[in-house]
This record gives C-alpha cells, structure tokens and sequence, in this order.
C-alpha cells in the first residue's frame, strides 16, 4: 500500500519524481480513449525503470501457449493485446547532452491527471549532469471527441543557459510483449512513408495479420516560427525519425507539438491505411493541439454530465470515485462492438486485454447508467457475434446441438485460457452472459434486443447447461458435478449453488425469452427456431424439468446456502481468526492449502443472491451474509463490491463503506502491490455500483427506477447521475433527504423506500427518515 | 497394436526392417544393467527416424519447470536423468560409401535380445546404392557381472566385392533431451583423453555439476591382426574419434569391438574418474568381449534362477513374462540405495527417469521375491535418505513439526512435478512408503529395519496425516479434503476412501511400529524419539483418535466403499456400455469430461482392498470388484494387475487371466502405442505379480508363505520360482497339483489352500483339487 498520490476532487497528483514509484505512476497516469490508449511513460528518453505500453483495441497476437501438462481440449494459443509502436518519442540532447530523467536531479516534478478536461500534464524541472536546468511541461491526451487521434505539447524552456538543442522525434514500432511467452516479438515492419505531412510506419501482426498504421506530425516552433526538421530515413526497422538542431536561449522555450494517429485494417482497407492516416493527421493538424483539446475537455465534459458522482465531505474518496469513472471511460466507450474491456484497459499488459465474465457481471451496470443505451447493447452484441465461436467451444469439450460454452479468456470468440479448472470447469461465466441479456432489458426496457440478438445467444446457453447436468441417483435431483465458481478458491467441485441456480434460472428465462418473442414477433420466432433448430416442445420440457429439479445445496441447520457440496466438512475457522501473517493467503498459502480450507476468494453464494435477491426474504440474505462474509478473505478485486451492496441492503452502513474502502482506492493507493502491472479496470466498476446500488441502493422493478439511500458517515453527501429510459436523473443523498434532479418533462414516479415518489423536471426533495421504518 | 514381435520362449525377435517400427523396437531391445542403459540404437549412421538414448543412472539435471499458471508451492525445476554421451558410435565407409540402413536395400534384417544370456545381437544384409553388399552381425551388452562395462563386436562381411572401409569410431557426447524444456543442451565438456589405452571424454552436468566420464577402447581386427586406428584428435565439442583404413577382401570379415565404461562423480572422486576409466577398461580389454559375454551369461544364468517364470503351453505369454522380468533387472539391480527405478528404466526419457509410487507398490513385491534382501531393502533405504526432504517439501505447503511428505516424483528427494492436484493432492504415495515398510518386513520378517531406519519414516508420514484431516462438525469424523487418489482420473476430491484408508493405516502401524522398537531395542527406541521430537502421549493419542475416526465413505444400499464423496452423483453408465469409438478416454475427451464422469483410470478402492485385503470378505471384496470393475477403463498401465489378483481371489479365473493379458505383452505388442517412448517398466512388476500373487496366489501370512493356485486354462502348467527368507522355492501349479521345489534343509510348512502342507528339499507334489471346496 502507497500513499503518494495527492487528493484533489477532479485531479490525479503526483509531486516529486521517486523513480520506484515510476511504474505504478505510469499505469495510474494512463490514458486512452477507447480506441487505443497508453501508459504515461515519459516523452523524452528515460533509462530507468519503465514498462512501455501503447496499445490499439481489438488487435491481438495467438502468443503459443506455455503450459506444465497438456489436458484434451486446451487451446493453442493466448491472445494478447500487443505493445504497439510508440508515437511520441522524443531524444533530446542540450549540447549533445541526453536529457534522461533518471542521469538528471530533477525537481519540481508533477504529474496531473486532469480527469475533468481528460488530458495528462507533467511538469519538471532538471538539471542535468553539466548544471544546465531545463524547465518542461508536457501535455497529452487520446481524444474521445475522435478517438483515431492523440496529440501532445512538449515546451521546454533553458532556465540557465543558451546553447544548442538537438532533438529527434521518433515513431518506434520495434516493441516487445514482456508477457511474450516465448520472447518473440509479434510486429513485422510492412511499409514507411516520411514526407512533409508527417511520418507514418505499418506494421503488421505475425499470424493474425492485423495492419496497424502509426502516423505522427511532429511540429517543432521557436518565437512561433517553425524549426525545419529533417526527415532521417534511418535503416533502422521498425523505427521512424526526423530531427533538427535548434539554437536555444536562456528563458525562451520551444514547442514541440505531435498529433498522432493509429488505425488499422480492422477499420480500414489496408490499402487505404495510409491515405487515410494522412487525412487524420492533416484535418486534426488544421485543428491543432489547443483546438483538439478544447473538443477533448467538451466531450469529457459530456461524460461527466451523464455519469459523474459528487462526494461532498471527503476529498479522497471523491478523488477515487472519479478516476474509477474516469478510466472505465477511457477503457470502453460502446461505439464498437467487436471491442471489449479487458482487465486492466490500455494500462498494461497482464490478462492480455481480453475480455472476462467481468463484462457482464461488473462493468454493464455502470455503461447501463451512465452512457448512451447502445454502449451496454454493443457488449451484449459482442457475445452475439461469439455465439459461433462458442459452439465451436463446447463441441471441442464434448457438447453438441447447439450448446454455446462461452469461453472464460478471449479475443475473437476462441477460448484463450488454459487451466483446466478454469478453461473448462469456471463455467458461471455462462450464467453471466445471460444475465447480462436480462439485466439489459430490465433496466432498458428494450426487449426487442430478444428478437435481434439475445434469444438464439440463450438458446445455446439453455442447451449447455442442459446437457452440463447430470440425474443423479443419489440426490433424485440434477446436479452439476466438476465446476468452479467464482470462488476460484474452490476448483473441481460439485453442486457450486451459484453455478446450479444460475443455470437453473438460465434455463428458465431462456423459455420466457421464447415466449415473450413468440408473442412479439411470431415470424422471427419462427426464424430463431429454424435457425437454431429448436426442438421446442422437447428441448422446452427438459429445461423446464432441470430447471425445476436442480439440486441447490442447503444447510438446514444454520439456514444458509451452501456453497457446493462438502462445504461443511472444512474447518470453519473464521477470517478474524486468521492470523495476518498468513495474509493474503495467495501468497502465503499452497494451492492445496488454500482449496481445502474453507476460505473464499470471492463469495458467489452472495454473488448469486445479489444476482436474484427478489428471491430471497432479508432474513435469509442476513444469515447467508453473516456466514459467507465472515469466510470470505477478498482476494479478488471484484469482491468487495457485492458484499458492499449486500451490506447496505442489511442496513449495515458501517460494513457497507467498509468494504466500499477496499476498492475504491485500490490502485490509487497501490493496495496489492500490483498496480505498476495496470489498473483493475473491471473492479472500478464494482466500486460505481458499490455507491450508486450500494449506498444509492438504486435498483430497476417493473420498469421503475427504485433507491433505498443511506449516507456514509464520514460524508456530508453524495450525488450521482444516471441515464434511465431517456431521461437524466441526478440523485443527492444527504443525511435526511434525498433530492431528484431530472430531465424529464412528464410526471414520473420513482421509487423510495418502497414508496411510490412523483418526480418531474427540476428537484424533488423527500425527507426520507421519514420513510425508514 | 503391433504384432511383429516373433514369440519365443527365450527371446525377443524381429525379423525385417521395417524403419516405422524402429523407435519401438529401439524401446524393446533396450539393454542396461541398474547402473547404465541404452535403447537400441544402431551403431553405424542411421539417418532415419530414431530417439538417441544412453543414460547413466543417478545423473540428473533440474530442467527449468514450463507453467501455464504458477501455483504457490510448485517447484522450480524438473529432474530428468540426461541422455548421456553414445558410447558405440561407428561411422563405416566402403569406397568412401556411407552405410546407413536408411539408404540401403536391406535383408535377412534380424534382431534378437538374448534374454537368457543377457546380450542383443542384430544381423543384417545391407546392399548399398552402389550395389556392394555387406554382412553385419553386431552384438553388444552391458554387463551385469561389472555394471561399469559394456561391451561392442560388430563384425561386417563385404559379400560382393573387394575394398577399402574408412572407420570411425566416436563418443559422441553432444546429445539432447528430446524433452528438454526450453531446448538446452545439459552437459558441458570438462576434459579429453586419447591416448593407446582409448579415449576419454569427461562431461559435466550444467547446474547439478555431477562429472561422467565415458570411456571406450576401441580394437579392430582383420585376421586376428590389430588394425592400426588413428586418435583423430578433432577440435568438435564433445565429440571424440578414431579412425583408420582397411582393404577388405570379399567374404572376409573385419572385428570391430568396443569396450566402454561409464563412471560418474557419484562414485568416485573427480581427479580420480580418467585414471578410474583406465584401469576399468583395461581391466575388461584383458578379458576381452568372449569372456565379458560368459561373465554376463553367468551373472544372468543367476539372476533366472532366482526369479524365473516358466510357463508351458503359451509361447507369447512365455516370452512376455520373461520379457518383463529380464527388463526389471536391466532397470534396477538395488546394489545402490541412491538408485531407484524410473518408469521407463534406462528406454527411454519420458517421466524424467525419476521415482514414483510405482517402487513402493508395484516393484517391491517382485524384487523381495526374486532378489537378495538387500535389493528391497535399498529401495527402502533410499526414501529414509530423502526423510529430510520430504520434511522441507511439507514444510512448504505448510505443514510442521518434522511431518513429511514425500515427493510425487523425484530425483534426489525434492518434489519435481508441477500439476498442483497431483503435486499437491496425490498424497496417497506417502501411504505407499508406508506400505512398504511393512510389505517388507511381512515378507522378510526383518522387523530390525524399523529402528534402523523405517519407524522415523513412519513417525515423519504420521505427522503428515494427522496435520492434514480436519475434523468435520458436519460428519463428526474426521476428514481429508482435497486430495487425489491414485484414480487420477478424479482430482481434489474429498475423502478418497483409499487415501483415507491408508492414512487411517500409516498411524496404527507407527504406533505399531514404535511399540516393536520400543519392547526390542529401548536405548535406540529413545534415541529416535529424541532426534524426531516425538511427543510419544500427546501425538500417539491425536493418532489413535484420528485412526479411529477417519471418515470412511460407503453406500449401506449397495454395500460398497465409495471412492470418494458425492461418486454417486455421477451417471452410472458402465464401461461396457461406452461406444469403443471414445477410447481411449484420454485421447478422446477433454479433462473435466472425464473428472465429472464415473470412469476410473485404475480403481483405488479395489488398490486398497488388495493391500488390507485380510480387513474383508470376501462378499465385501465380490460387491466393490463388480462395482468398480464395471467403472474402471483400466487407462494406466499400473491398473489391470490388481485386478487380475483380485479376480483370482475371487476364483474368476477367465477375468483373472483376461486382466493378465492386458498387460503381459504391453510393449512387446506395443498396445498403447507409445512403446516408441520406452517401456513400461515399473507396470511390468504388475504382471509378475499377476503371476505370482493372481494364479498362483501367494500371499505371506504369519511368517508363512500361503498359495491358492489356479491355472489358467489356455496354459498346460506354470512355475514361478521366488526366494523367502533364506530359502528358494520353486512352484509349479498344473491342472490338478502343485508341486513345489525348494533348497531347505529343514522341515518347512506353507500353506496352500489355507492349509498347511509340510515341504522339505526336494519336490513336493500337492493334488490341490482336493484342497478346493
């Protein structure tokens, strides 16, 4: 755990420049737009330690797997995100000597994340070994207003003396993976162009052949005039630059300014990369830097008003608050739907950017709320557009007619992960792909998404878990044996009661889903049925007979769930007891240790009551809460989140901002020790939902928008915005009232503590003590 | 399936060559003897497919481990025993023509391995491109009479013409693993030697720096005259040669022959290996290769007479059980407690040459049966060498207190897998250490062994059990959660019955076995309890409770032990009821299809049955065979003997003998297609206990050798003879009698048929029909 970053309600600060601190800045300072997106490495050459990271969306190396024991059914490879070329290199030397950050004493150093305008700054001031002292600041940003460009101000002013400056920007295409399994490096050069508009380097993937074009214009002005520079044409591969020598003095700064472009021939024909990258630059160099980041501080401006959260008393946490908003932002924003959000964004490297099942169960609740309904539909439209895949998926494992078996790692639709217990057993992550379906409708109301998209993906979901479970004997029930649950600190169990009431209720809503297009649209039912080939009244009776007839685990004794079978043999000794030495248990424990003992990674009973509470009285949640809570050690970063929900559900305030603690500042803070790999991306989102469902207590019922508000102690109050079904809503929760800013022109009616409340436009203050019972 | 293993009672025959069969019948005509070993490789250049194997015992190197995903625990390297420096290599030029099988039309191909005597001979007739044709009959065998020795005559006839051979005899030690992880070479060149009496050339392991020396005198005669070779003096790494020229005449033979030694750092001192070398190989140049051959004869006329099988009326069968017994004792000879017996033995690379439970369960039956004591007793002795280790290895998974568990593969008593459900979880070899103590003190009656060595085995495997049950408030027994059995095809189960069985075993026979120490020899008895800590009250009090209450699962309905918790659930479709088309499973589907699924590899409850089988009747054992029987695809070579003895108990005498023939001929009929890999060795002790321990029944009873035979139908009479406490009997069982031979002097009484029937020198003639009921 670290504490260096400063807290400011809209700013990211870091003051003074530890270089152990590098890499964790360097990912808490990344930036991205979506499209692409990079670590905040340095501009100018930096020789000490650093991950470099640039990286475009969607394009992926299959890295040859490396595994101990191959297992039947295992895949080949593991697609990555690549390391992409580095567009704002910058070699400067001040007679002929190399400014390099770490050979500098360098004060006055600051780095801001500007989240409210979306930009990075950084400030310095050197001193280089020979005593000169050079002042810099240093702009950047990936614009969202056009998310094919990025731009950056590099001025640096000689603070005490005048002497020669010789410069080189430089594009450098020749990266590596540090996660490359085998050491290779996945980029071959294709073709190079240098000409007055700018330069411009293609590489192109080795196997996958993605054609990714990386063009910068590199302007250079000294007293407003421009400093010619000379394009190289090294022979140096991969590797583009142009240079010039700029007679500088004592107190004038110079300008440097690049505005960059990647695209690829994901969206572009690779013939017309080129052209089209010269037209990106030109129109966006028209513009220039101050321009486009004028458009960048608007369009920001915009996604703050749809979805930002006003803490009022606590600095810190609104701090924290707003860079989780801020980088899921800068991760995912909807406009493609052959795009997803891996773990860690455009931060790092670690999970090889692909997409989890923290898509679905974590991050669409928050694009739910705060951004354009076609965000959340393009993730659902994503696993739409898998569904072949996925079938290909479960066949390899044995599955046949149609089952889909999403898989738990991937790029394209293929599974990418390879841990047995993972790969083919962590099959909840199913459930949560229908869910999300449901959960899209229910906060939408849009289910013609049924008839489009999500009936034939349910269908195949329906035919998994059908053919997963087996009759047991034993149990005259059906059981699901051989699973892990979210709780990957249990592997190879039977009867995960997460898993088997997920896909019990799978099974369920795949026939309402039926039923409900059947009734919309018969003809593209019928379509859905040929298609699919859906055996209706016979695949129909067994879903319906499973679904009826899944064995769920359950402790009468002590009235709670239990989380698979056997879970009661363990030694219950509980998380309090546990002496903090032993903690976190994945690094002190073995692995078998960890799976025997009755420790959990993430709660997935909880989980799962979360998922379907309607279902579950409050006594029942207490008990289940009281027992898996006190089991539960939050070894992953997206458990404290539900487990904050729940808490405040219970009205236990205290817990509930307890566990909203241990997230929210997790990589701001450096809480595991793991944020120079990349920020937890996905997990922000569980801290969104954690303040807005948890604290907020914001649910949809029969189309109703609904909160259960509490305000945390330590705050004076707090407010968050949501789209709902066209209209705004902003709702500020102090200690007595909660009050209702909405865009809304008719009269609506929302719902507070179980009570019906007229809302229209403009504020509706209730005084909700009044309301608690 | 291959079938072109010619059956003789004596010998391993194939005639032709057929290349695709060639790495197989590189794996079947193996030679070794404990201390070296080598597959079949030719001697001349051979450009078509082959897998290149020597290999000394005991020298290994830790193989950088290759992961998918690390687990806490797991070790970093993999000991593999090295594929050593080609000792025979000869390169033979005819007018400057390479011979080379590959490029030759070749006939009367032929090679026998001459199991009686211990040699491998291999003739052929090889017509070059240039029609020239030669004569080869090469036979060559590492000596069990000196096991530094082997030993080369290849003589060649040139058949159709006059001309000159270009020879080369070579060491060559720049080889490979073929499973080398990361495709590292192992061996560094340390020294070279070429001087009259050879040539010599010290390699060096990387890493584990254990020093070979290879040595090889190499004679060439052409009518009886010494063909003057030059030391060739080569500047290639690892590589050293002697050449020379001869005119051959038509129809006259040329004698090339090479004596070799191997002898390692592990033996003597390093400064002393060349000078070691020498005189080891001058010592056998003075025998010369006739006499080496007789010695050989001799010492393996020995060995038959000690554990020979003789069956009538079954050819194949008689081949293949004398096939598996001359393997057995090329593998391991138990003069060295640092050796043990690798899966492939000296055939092959596969598993590392390292040690597994294989020793303790399946092998030592057949070498205290048909080997001095002392062979037994090393491969006890070296787990009691590798007691500290196997502590440090419990240590690292968190158990304390000098518990130990012992490694479920290694080299030098340090863990080397890394598959955490097997590393981590197959904890049941600790069990079979155990076992084996007491297996060898039942049949030797040497209970001296326990304070000299196994009880503080037995304390360290004792500690182990009882740190990992945990007593379950749900079953108010105790428990073992998350384990593997030796049914592999099951993983992180809880409550294996076999696993808790053995453990519920190891803590009654420590305290057994302290008692023994304790009543025999107090002082040493208090010098253990001294040295292992032993808190005799308090921990013989945990043991005996935890004994006495180890959970042990069974059905009441069917009257079975259950494998393990929750086994069914699974769907009951028997093996016989599997389409042929998805065998093998583990070829045919993927992992967690075949952990969900009732199918066994090979069946621990029945494992366990046959080491207590005195614990049940034989009703009992009748309802677990048919159960588990019917479940079990026999998918590990270490599977159908047990089930062969079973049956045998159970006077199924077709199913004893169909479960036999699974196994006899494994490699010879290369049935899993993967005899190219090596030979099966340590399942090949299976069969010889199918023999032994099924039809004939043998057991030890109270200090009594017990018998109740049966011969299987397709055969006349079988005879197996075994060593017992000093005394070599011979039995043969016909249809109707057993007649036993043996060398007491005194009036011995063994039981047949849980008779007692007095034996004396000489033959006795049992009609056992009359014993049966």
């Amino acid at each position: 755990m670290k504490n260096y970053i400063q807290a400011e309600e809209w700013n990211i600060i870091e003051s003074g420049f530890d270089p152990h601190l590098n890499k964790i800045s360097e990912s808490i300072f990344s930036l991205g737009n979506g499209r692409m997106g990079q670590r905040a490495n340095f501009e100018e050459t930096y020789s000490g330690e650093s991950l470099q990271g640039n990286y475009v969306a969607g394009v992926y190396y299959p890295d040859k797997t490396r595994v101990g024991w191959w297992k039947n059914g295992y895949p080949e490879y593991f697609a990555k995100v690549l390391n992409a070329a580095d567009w704002m290199g910058l070699e400067l030397k001040l007679d002929g000597e190399l400014l390099d950050l770490s050979l500098c004493k360098v004060t006055a150093f600051q780095r801001v994340l500007h989240m409210k305008e979306g930009y990075l700054e950084r400030t310095f001031t050197a001193e280089l070994a020979s005593g000169k002292q050079v002042q810099v600041k240093a702009r950047r940003f990936f614009s969202i207003a056009n998310d094919e460009i990025a731009a950056l101000h590099y001025q640096l002013i000689p603070l005490n003396f005048s002497g020669k400056l010789d410069l080189t920007a430089f594009i450098n295409g020749d990266v590596k993976n540090q996660d490359s399994n085998y050491e290779e490096k996945f980029w071959d050069e294709v073709s190079r162009t240098q000409d007055e508009s700018g330069s411009y380097l293609t590489l192109r993937t080795k196997k996958t052949a993605f054609d990714v074009i990386t063009g910068v214009k590199t302007v250079v002005l000294q007293n407003s005039k421009t400093v010619q520079l000379t394009l190289d044409k090294l022979p140096r591969e991969k590797f583009l630059s142009e240079s010039g020598s700029v007679e500088l003095t004592r107190n004038e700064g110079i300008d440097i300014y690049k505005i960059a472009t990647n695209l690829s021939s994901q969206n572009y024909a690779t013939a017309d990369l080129l052209a089209q990258a010269k037209k990106t630059v030109q129109a966006a160099m028209a513009k220039g830097f101050d321009e486009l980041l004028k458009e960048q501080a608007a369009a920001w401006a915009n996604k703050w008003q749809e979805g930002d959260i006003i803490i009022e008393g606590d600095v810190a946490a609104q701090q924290a608050i707003r860079f989780n908003i801020f980088q899921l932002n800068q991760t995912y924003t909807g406009k493609d739907a052959r795009l997803n959000i891996g773990p860690k964004g455009f931060t790092g490297e670690k999970y090889g950017g692909s997409t989890y099942w923290d898509t679905e169960a974590y991050c669409i609740p928050f694009y739910l709320s705060t951004a354009p309904q076609e965000v959340s539909k393009n993730l659902l439209v994503y696993r739409y557009k898998h569904l072949g895949k996925a079938i290909e998926n479960a066949e390899k494992l044995g599955f046949t007619k149609g089952a889909a078996l999403y898989p738990m790692v991937t790029m394209n639709g293929e599974e990418c992960h390879n841990e047995w217990e993972i790969t083919f057993e962590e099959i909840h992550r199913n459930g949560a792909i229908a869910f999300a379906i449901f959960n899209y409708i229910r906060y939408t109301g849009d289910a013609s998404y049924l008839k489009e998209y999500g009936l034939e993906v349910l269908i195949g979901i329906a035919r998994f878990w059908k053919q997963r479970v087996n009759w047991s004997a034993d149990k005259k029930q059906y059981v699901m044996l051989g699973v892990t649950g979210p709780n990957e600190y249990e592997n190879n169990i039977n009867n995960n009661w997460y898993t088997n009431t997920l896909a019990g209720w799978c099974l369920k809503y795949a026939m309402e889903a039926a039923e409900i297009v059947k009734e919309e649209d018969p003809e593209q039912y019928q379509q859905i049925v040929a298609k699919t080939s859906l055996a209706e009244e016979k695949e129909f009776a067994d879903w319906k007979e499973i679904s009826a007839n899944i064995y769920l685990p359950y402790d009468e004794e002590q009235g709670v769930f239990l989380q698979q079978d056997g879970y009661l043999d363990k030694e219950q000794i509980l998380v309090k007891d546990l002496p903090a030495s032993e903690r976190p248990l994945n690094q002190k424990w073995s692995w078998d240790r960890i799976l025997r003992s009755c420790y959990i990674k993430q709660a997935d009973v909880l989980q799962g009551m979360y998922f379907f509470e309607d279902d579950y009285d409050l006594e029942s949640l207490r008990r289940n809460f009281d027992f898996y809570e006190s089991r539960t050690v939050h070894e992953s970063s997206l458990s404290p989140c539900v487990h904050s929900i729940l808490a405040a559900k219970l009205n236990d305030g205290d817990r509930a901002y307890e566990f909203y603690l241990r997230t929210a500042r997790l990589d701001l803070d450096d809480y595991n020790n793991d944020t120079e790999d990349g920020l937890h991306i996905t997990s922000m989102a569980g801290t969104w939902m954690s303040i807005v469902e948890g604290f907020g207590g914001m649910r949809v019922k029969n189309d109703t928008l609904c909160f259960n508000p509490f305000l945390p102690e330590q705050w004076t109050s707090f407010a968050f915005t949501i789209g709902f079904r066209g209209n705004q809503f902003t709702i500020k929760v102090t200690k007595d009232e909660i009050m209702i800013n909405t865009t809304t022109k008719e009269l609506l009616h929302i719902n507070i503590f179980n009570k019906l409340q007229p809302v229209q436009a403009g504020e509706t203050v209730i005084n909700y003590r009044g309301l608690l019972v």
